[in-house]
């Protein structure tokens, strides 16, 4: 189990959104910009907040940073300001440090510093959603492999009233049904008589090849 | 069935990974951006580029925009230029119009003015690596409802071997194990004979609660 | 009737102007600027006077702008801070919003977001002007219909000691004199018998072309 | 009768607006601005445009625009060019030089350089509106002197159907209506029996203090 | 005789070295600039010193500047702030304005409200320095007509010892000496007798010819 | 006598002004600026102009500078470039280097390096303005030395129609009458019985009170 | 031996002379700066030149800078750029990065991302110009250890005449004399009867505080 | 011997690494920079810290500069500064002036005004790291003159374990080793038993040719 406090560093959309949903979470998050009045912003969201300047490594040690359990370098637009915000962070001993990267290069860099992981929210956001952009009926998805997808998927105007046996997805495209969101509750392993109808939610698992072809003929 | 020709204006990091992703997925892309050296740098990777001011509405509609199924507003910082793409699009008659939203306020208008879709990037993938982060096990996840979500867990060491019978996790924290993705093979609805294994990754469904629970002590 | 209490936002030669004229008309004026000088010099004349970011709802709400019965965007040169402050103020629930458009694409966009009504000063003065450029004893002028115009216009050193008999518009012309500003006073609904003099204005009443026919005989 | 062409100096919200309305009108127009795109994009609207600096006198020589009747002097925002430029068409011996004023202090610079007519457009356009704002009924109005107004007031539901003895303008309020605009056509001089009816627009005369008391008690 | 007080508006140069110089004469002198580093930096050279902003004419009303019998606006660089201080200023009343011109149409624009002196410092000194240039000996000089020109010129070597006799200036180039600098004292209007030395300093008055001649043979 | 070429480098309003000057005189000038349209604006006036760095010393020399006799830096506001320029026209071996200096400072450095003559436009027609300000009569002056001052003055009314005998300056005053410049003519060495007249300007000489304490009585 | 190739990107001051450097002893050099300016400068001094942006990996593997030997990262002051080209050469498999650090943190970032030589040219040069000011007899001198130091000093007067056994520095302050340099030629290894005379120029090994303590006796 | 006390102007990366040398060796040294942060951060470092504009003489004055024995500028990148600088400190005495230069035209600058030393910091340095480069086992150099070197250079590998008569460089190469730094301490004037090994450092003089013709064959 990660340890319980937090420090983000850059409370940009990403960071914000990020160190406010640790706060919801439960944990103790330090926000740091060098923006004093988005260090004001945010000050009643999250459980303490600083106006520094990363770069700055006296300044991190002062804070205390170096008992902090994980580290998230969140800077927005300025790739040397996050490379070295980094290293001060490696430097200080903090034991995991996150960063998000803006392009392939600076995700490098931060791998050779020795970052422990990088994130790249907008190429990996920009992804999603030309996936559920194709696919108008998909809400969710989480690819498991290469081969396999788990999709969260709204169910047809044309399906509704019908149970599993009657659509009998694992015979016609290969995939399963492995939970249905319907507004009385989730019906997790649901059984060949459940029934889906229209605002349901199927919960799909197969090959992105069985998904698809479902979607394709289901949907149209 | 969404068609086959999507336009993404605004080819910054989101917008040129969506653009990308979609021709992968085999749709055809129309990609606009003001910036020229941009515009060059995509030029190999979608169907179509052109450097263009989208909130000119003639220049659109010599580039038949129109007769696009869906746009996509992807534009980086300009509130304004979003607004304004927006509105030119849809009084263009484009079915659908997707727009990147930057803050709530942009979100509320964009809305008003009929965008179709809007999308907050950097707030939904902050929220995400946010409990990424504090489950260090949580390679991915849905959130089905309020109360439901559908995670895809990193097997921990002191589960290996063990079946899921052993595990009892239904009894113990009541969730459920849909599918486990072992290096030689998805398994879908895994029985209670079936074995967990280090690198193992299982997807599990569950109330919030529950997953948590189940976390907590099986990952200390 | 209208309530009592308005609040402009933005000072500008145009908003100054409008909030300073419903002072002097008897009604309370809120001004609102983010620039402090401008507020500064504003102070003495209208009702209250506040520096604020006026897309900031907070401010606004906690200003009590929602009690206000109409509000006016004369927001200068920045159509972004315009439009969301329009929104804004809709979503304060203020009955009447009237923004100022700086083109027609802006306009559009306050149109679709709710704004009730809508001004282009500068487009509309530059026609107004147009038209007494061209016709230089035109003082003032009311567009009617598209067919018939309201026009005040300064009487000509050679109609001067003649009555309306002796002019003869209607027959010659086809239009009415319906009110003469005579130094000693305004003569309504003239007789034949009232003479017309230099620096006599007349208001004259007719189809564009029957008082644009008349101008050009009476005043070559 | 003013001359067939006019020179519109500064291309802007106002200039252009004022520039393309004397088109409208039938007269020829050159229009100038130092900024190429704004050229560009009134080359097709206006008879002649010419990208070019206004202070330079050569330059204007060069263009012949000493043959024009008329310069109005539209620039927006550069107090300075304004004042050069409007030297500089004096000198060329231009008989009749308009110019917009940003403020009264460059108001009175045009002035005592010998411009012809100043214009406050946004000043203007700002009392306007505030008169039409406090009187929702006023849809446009002349004022005559300090004393008499000549509005366009539309009629209010409860009027509906009266005719104009019943309504008794005259003697009630003191004011006296000119003419009806009806859907049927515009009545000239209405007489006692004429009915006035929801969406007639009537054309009113009389002092301020008439008019707004007639509006007070008539549109309540 | 010129009264006491002087007010000098922007003091960089060329407005410092009159303002100081003016207080060396033994006239009061304020000093106006919008830069306080300006103002600190001649606070201690003139009798008082101000930072305003000279356009503003409450400002200058409040200095008591209409008691003032002579304002000089020599500000920098600024064409627009030049103008409109210079119209303020005959606006309070003040009975001479003298202002600095940066170029020709600059300076109509001040003769045109009414501005009594205009100075060109920079083009008057570079003629000034031609003339100096091309004539070595030539220390100074007043051009007194089209004509005429009285120099002030070094004595060269080839002359020293001469009497006035012997140079004979008058027959053989037809100009006059009308004193001699010499270290033992001025001799003016000297005679036949009188001797020129190495280091004496001439003042010679003549026509241009007779005095380019002069100098042409005397100091080759 | 100098040379018949000159190279002038800066021409804003004072180097124009000088190269003009020289031109005017029959002299050869090349003017260099690095700004392009200043050296289109110049290219009619001067014999040569340039467009080019004045501190790229082999520029200069592909020029052939080295072959004029004199060159004057008349560089705006850069002292550096003024500096730069200066030690490569002494280091290209121009017998005479003349540079404008902005303030003492630059005046020092430029004296160290060896620049001939160091020339401070602005602060020296300061000087001459005040004098000429708080003397109105006085059109123009040469200080001949500490003590003597050869002025330029107007006749005033009272004087007019007085030989010299009456005025007798000399005897009241202590100054000498050197020359008269009258409609008719110029009187060098005026007689006793020589008549001043209204419009009449003499050339005075004498120490600084004695000038002074003339004008002072004779002007009052 | 190392190869004879090297690239060299920025052309600074720093890397200009190091490119200069390598070519004069032999060496071909390829000079990259993104500056076009600069570039064309250095073109006619290096082997080859390019202007380029070296955080571009395509470019670089285009210019086939993988064949290079040794590549040195000399860019003046954009650390993002320096980090970024240097972990291009690094990928592109150059054997041998050599980089030029701004500060202790670019230094460290350089070292974690694999370059094999790091320079702080200022910082080693403000140390080095250190010692000579406080020793002005010391011309150059190599630290061969902490303790050591091999000193190259000039003659003092006093010296002047004296063999090395008179001197007897090695007695007197324990340091040796290694060569001597005439204007004769270099003395290796000199012998006791050698001869030192002012302008002679001594290589003293010792340690020190040996040297320290022979300067502040020789050189008083 | 030189004073104990320094002034160093301007504290970037070369002035602040000098001055702190002097600090290093026992000097008293005053650092001036006119950036506040800087100052802040090096006031822990040198003796005193002033923020101050060098450029103003009346500072430096009130600073008792003129005490000081020595002064170096080591301003960064403001050649006027740097020079303005330089000739304050001339005019106020000072005994010993050292400045960096940035080009040679700066530094001829320098040197005209009177700058004692001049110093090319990242000229100088580039050269000596080329040297380095092409001769990696090159550790530093003297150049004792045009034809001799005198290098520290490791020993390589395949000489390990030679005494110095086994590697007869004299007979071979020409060239002398004065000296070896071992581990065990440093031998001074080595005999021709003395051993080298891996890990020491030989310090050879010879000429260039020698050297370099020893390092191609010993190090290949």
């Amino acid at each position: 189990m990660e340890g319980n406090q937090y420090v983000v560093i850059g409370l940009g959309r990403f960071g914000s959104s990020l160190a406010k949903e640790l706060v919801k979470l439960g944990y103790e998050v330090l926000g740091i910009d060098k923006c004093e009045e988005i260090v004001n912003e945010m000050s009643g969201e999250l459980t303490y907040t600083v106006e520094a300047d990363s770069t700055d490594e006296d300044m991190l040690r002062s804070l205390g940073i170096r008992n902090f359990d994980c580290a998230v370098v969140a800077i927005g637009d300025d790739i040397q300001a996050s490379i070295l915000t980094a290293i001060v962070l490696k430097d200080l001993g903090i034991k995991k440090v996150v960063a998000k990267a803006l392009s392939d290069l600076h995700g490098k860099v931060l791998e050779r510093i020795g970052v422990d992981r990088i994130i790249f929210p907008e190429r990996d956001m920009g992804a999603r959603v030309a996936h559920q952009l194709v696919s108008p009926n998909l809400l969710d998805y989480i690819e498991l492999s290469e081969e396999y997808t788990l999709a969260e998927l709204s169910v047809p105007a044309k399906m509704s009233g019908q149970t599993l046996k009657q659509l009998d997805l694992r015979a016609t495209y290969g995939c399963s049904i492995v939970a249905i969101n319907k507004k009385s509750g989730m019906v997790i392993a649901p059984t060949a008589d459940d029934i889906v109808e229209s605002n349901d939610i199927m919960v799909v698992i197969g090959t992105n090849e069985q998904i698809e072809s479902f979607e394709r003929s289901a949907y149209k």
